[in-house]
């Protein structure tokens, strides 16, 4: 089989983690890559291998071999790159939050749309091996009825933010550790338990410099009945995990965020265990080793290929960062519950959620 | 030394736990004890070897042998009881919540300071070695500044519940697993954090047939800044876990519910592991062992002999209780945030908390 020819947009840290998983796969090939730097094209085709490289997006787009782009520039350059790419009929892989605002999320859900290419975003943590066991223990009973879950996604970048880098100002990233940690787990856990009916929380900006909060705790219910609390924070050592409690059982997922990017280790690094109602001892449930970015990187490749579906497409993605501005209004609001329904037509992104 | 004479009352399950906890040591005798049926006396008197009974509530408390009384009554029986044993001169032990609402608590509070009478709180959680700990670290600076705290309590009982126990009634159990369990999280956090400023919750009644929620979910402000998330189900197997999230370093502590009854052994099934900023590895922080039931037993006993004094009184537990007021206040005005002091102030507690 031919391997599928994509391009990574945006060559900085995430760019090269996406990288490292694709060449851990045999179904990818970085063909080119764009980055206004000529400094940063060289120094990702030294390190990765690639080809040839684009000075302009225009030249990017307009080369003929590119299958599909891999976007991991900033969360506000999202729509117009994505915009132009879907227009030159290349597929797209975009980075989470699919975009700053639901605003520019629902144009790009109409842009790829119309243009009917394949359209992948990055929510690839519901992907990793505690999620997928969470998932299982769900659909075949052995949790009972979940009356809380709960979530944390934290780490200490919120510390290390200068004004040189975009995450600094609430204009680019609104809601700061919670669009960029805190949407993982919006995304995982209505994955889990489905779609949320209304979030309550608050945004305080504690410790960092910088314009946006680094510390949020948010309530949220489901449609199904049971709450869930989502807490990120950006000014401590990293934090990853999710708590399941249902009446028959309760998982409890801690995963080590040291090993967060390199993600054909993380299993290693994760726990799962098991507390089952009537049993005085827990139990450690066994973990299937994954590789949650190339797992989507590939499936990406595939979709291009006609080979399965994406997915996570414009709806999940949306229904994640809705979450974000529905927090963000309701800590605005004194902690007053926002309808996420409500939210989402606001943004007009009810047709693409297919929210009522 | 001669040993303390205390009389238990009301002699259920927890009477029991706190006797096992008080015959550990060798500083209290119980001299006596007090239920209505005759039956539970003579169990608990054979089970114990405690040399007497009284079959009426006045005739305990006219025991002049007797020093200090065990309550582990209903919530709501509470103030009558106590009222009656400071009158008589007594001193008391009251396990939590002091109380099922603020105007009962503040009763309390006035009477056993106008009869001067030892009093202690059961909240025994603070003592969990892993809380003792959490303490330290953040009084010599090895947390840095805490920004976010998150603490779950819960296990199976609301699915246990029938008519026939009082647990089963909002007027006796208003907040059902958030008054009965936390609560504790909630005298814990204020040990840690400080003053609570505001409180945001919901709560629901998911899959309880009582008439208490089973599910409750809170956002804690506090005065020095930090959120914290307190998380109470009445519906799954027990979980007991409180996490700290400092700029320095994180703390997770996790102790095994199905060994809470058995204070002395607690430690063992528990653990608190520590992640430093900038550390890549985890670690394990060992935890001495503690006792904390005996310990607040033997606190209180102490106490009545003149040695030393109760760390829990009426002004933290009535801290704690205003947190449940606050959110079920919370949760009925759609989680919009309540001021806890003024709840304090409402319930005309402010004179007892020392707060504005």
């Amino acid at each position: 089989m031919d391997r599928v020819r994509l391009a990574p947009v945006g060559l900085g840290r995430w760019a090269r983690v996406l990288a490292r998983a694709a060449q851990r796969g045999d179904i990818i090939e970085l063909t080119s890559c764009f980055s206004r730097s000529e400094e940063k094209r060289a120094a990702f085709q030294a390190e990765f291998d690639v080809p040839r490289a684009a000075a302009r997006y225009e030249e990017l787009l307009a080369d003929p071999e590119i299958e599909g782009i891999l976007i991991t520039t900033p969360n506000d350059t999202h729509l117009p790159l994505i915009a132009q790419a879907a227009a030159a009929g290349k597929a797209v892989y975009v980075d989470k939050p699919i975009a700053h605002s639901l605003e520019d999320a629902v144009a790009i859900a109409d842009a790829v749309s119309q243009a009917g290419v394949v359209f992948s975003v990055g929510h690839s943590a519901r992907r990793l091996s505690g999620h997928r066991m969470m998932k299982r223990w769900i659909d075949d009973g052995r949790m009972g009825d979940i009356s809380l879950a709960e979530a944390n996604f934290s780490n200490e970048r919120g510390l290390e933010l200068t004004p040189e880098t975009w995450r600094w100002y609430a204009a680019k990233s609104p809601g700061g550790a919670f669009i960029q940690l805190g949407v993982h787990h919006a995304d995982t856990l209505q994955y889990l338990l489905g779609p949320i009916r209304s979030v309550t929380a608050h945004a305080r900006k504690l410790y960092t410099k910088s314009e946006v909060p680094d510390a949020v705790m948010a309530i949220l219910e489901f449609e199904s009945g049971p709450l869930a609390y989502l807490g990120t924070g950006w000014a401590s050592p990293g934090v990853y995990r999710m708590n399941l409690l249902g009446t028959k059982a309760n998982l409890m997922y801690d995963l080590d965020f040291t090993r967060w990017s390199e993600s054909h280790l993380a299993d290693e690094y994760s726990s799962l265990h098991a507390q089952a109602y009537g049993e005085i001892e827990r139990r450690e449930v066994e973990l299937p080793a994954t590789d949650m970015f190339r797992e989507q990187l590939e499936e990406f490749a595939l979709a291009i290929g006609g080979s399965g579906r994406v997915e996570v497409g414009a709806a999940d993605a949306i229904r994640a960062l809705a979450v974000v501005r529905a927090a963000l209004e309701s800590s605005d609001r004194g902690g007053l519950a926002v309808d996420l329904g409500e939210v989402i037509e606001q943004a007009g992104a009810g047709s693409v959620t297919g929210s009522r």
